[in-house]
């Protein structure tokens, strides 16, 4: 196991890898010398760079791309706070198996594969309005669960989830870690009505009241109030830091599961993008509290990794031009007027 | 040729194709048995009902996708409103016969054809602001240039551009049939310095004052204010309608050439969407104008169909989903609760 326990996890955020300058640097002069005009690639021109860093070379490759889907059981969905019930998540895994959901498709497209990692769904966490969801060793399991999903040799990571349940997790852990009241990290998930959405607002509350005494600890937060699979994604997130490998993440759901980890340093998520703002009410908050700058917004509120995988192709696309273009000296294209 | 004379385009404007609406509606149909809370792709499902209305058919394929590329010279680029030398225009054509630019890259990255279709690069436009830059026999030889570059075959059209100089004829089309003034639709394209931008803004200000009586008719500006990669836009928006079409407008100069057309009746731009929001000033603001929502907002603005192309990705995840996810009933999956 990598993280024996949760100070381990402390250890490795007060010492992350930091990436490499000099890739990134030579990937920028790179973009300056290609047949456009200077930053014409906007956002395109940034993530080459972004790649160059992690992966430490000036011409990032896009070989092997991982999509991981991790997938929890709640026990908070006894207090009525989805749209659908809870055995929807092993009927969505069966779905992932048999290549029918969204995301097997969007995964196919971006030329990705899929990783589904079902953690303990006959088990699920405690309601936590009542008692902590994981004790430290069930939060553990889940963290190193999510570190060996990654393969050290993957180029890129995109991580996502599914969990009955999960939204009102992810808001428990933002309103925890973030504040700034209740209400506004509470959305409607996969579509509860105004009734469902109190309910909500109120196990959010009743968690915070219960769980008042350890707020101030991250880690402590994310194993009271979150899941196996928000914590198996944050495991990831460690996994692609240590392997150089950047990340893109999901909706609100996958990055509720880092704020833990950014509330113990921000810098954790350098590696990583935000691959789309989703139509769940506290993403964009929530993304705007982390400083990140979604690539997508299309209203998607699935779940699934669907954003992030839909993201890939944009870093396929980067990536093309950024190794692929001639550069004006090759192609004998005149540069600007002096 | 189709269009022998404006009025031709002026009578296809007045009867456009209006698509086909039940296969519309029994695409939103299919989008609502998928294993996904309704709605949950957001703008993925639009797409997929829009490709069904255009295509006709409610499972819309993917099979033939094209990227055009029209290219002019401008006899406005005499007044110092680009950043770079006219001569690049022909080199950069030469650039994508071999392989080098953005464009070759993203297209292929789409699974798109690339046809560039320069047009008379030895012989640029009139100088807009002392005569009009086409007579309506030019234009129209642009307009149908454009309209037979169109596969009648095609599942999906994304249109773009490259002229050094066209900012400026695109800022003066909307200047002249959108209003507002000058100063707001006129940007600094390939990047031209504060006293190039005045350079810009004096042509298109001479450019108004010039045909000033011609204003109120949207073909004669796009005529005496355009340029032939502009028109040529036009024609294979237009072929894009007639053969059923959808189509993905690129940035600032590929929108503004088709608002002509628009402003002989905004309908004909429904089977279009705004495959992005580019960097270039006016582009964010023309497409509120026109009521085009963008897909992506990536600080692009590099033209080349650069933009439209990076979309079709998009395009290619919506059919994806929608032709491949199973539906609830197939995939054993409960519903929303009662």
């Amino acid at each position: 196991m990598q993280f024996r326990s949760l100070d381990d996890i402390r250890a490795f955020c007060r010492d992350l890898p930091k990436g490499d300058a000099r890739a990134a640097t030579a990937a920028g002069g790179r973009q300056a010398q290609l047949t456009k005009p200077p930053g014409s690639l906007g956002r395109l021109e940034e993530l080459a760079a972004w790649m160059a860093r992690w992966q430490g070379r000036e011409l990032p490759t896009l070989e092997r791309v991982t999509v991981a889907v991790f997938a929890g059981s709640h026990g908070v969905t006894a207090r009525g706070v989805s749209a659908y019930p809870a055995a929807v998540t092993a009927q969505m895994v069966a779905n992932f198996a048999a290549g029918g959901a969204a995301i097997n498709q969007i995964a196919r497209v971006a030329g990705a594969q899929l990783q589904v990692v079902p953690i303990d769904l006959e088990r699920p966490t405690r309601d936590f309005t009542v008692a902590p969801a994981m004790d430290a060793d069930e939060f553990l399991a889940a963290i190193d669960l999510g570190y060996r999903t990654v393969p050290p040799d993957a180029d890129l990571l995109a991580i996502g989830e599914m969990g009955i349940g999960n939204t009102t997790a992810a808001s428990a852990l933002c309103a925890a870690l973030l504040g700034g009241g209740t209400t506004r990290w509470v959305g409607r998930g996969t579509g509860v009505d105004d009734a469902g959405l109190a309910r909500k607002c109120a196990a959010v509350e009743a968690a915070l009241r219960r769980h008042d005494a350890i707020l101030a600890d991250p880690l402590a937060v994310a194993a009271a109030l979150g899941g196996r699979e928000l914590a198996a994604a944050a495991g990831a997130t460690l996994a692609a830091r240590a392997h150089g490998i950047p990340l893109l993440l999901d909706g609100f759901v996958a990055t509720a599961a880092v704020v833990p980890l950014a509330r113990l340093d921000p810098a954790v998520l350098d590696h990583c993008r935000a691959a789309h703002v989703s139509a769940e009410a506290g993403h964009r908050l929530l993304l705007g509290e982390l400083g990140l700058e979604p690539l997508l917004d299309l209203g998607m509120r699935l779940g699934e990794a669907t954003g992030a995988a839909a993201a890939i192709l944009l870093v396929r696309v980067a990536l093309a031009c950024h190794t692929g273009m001639a550069t004006f000296a090759q192609a004998g294209v005149a540069g600007p007027n002096e």
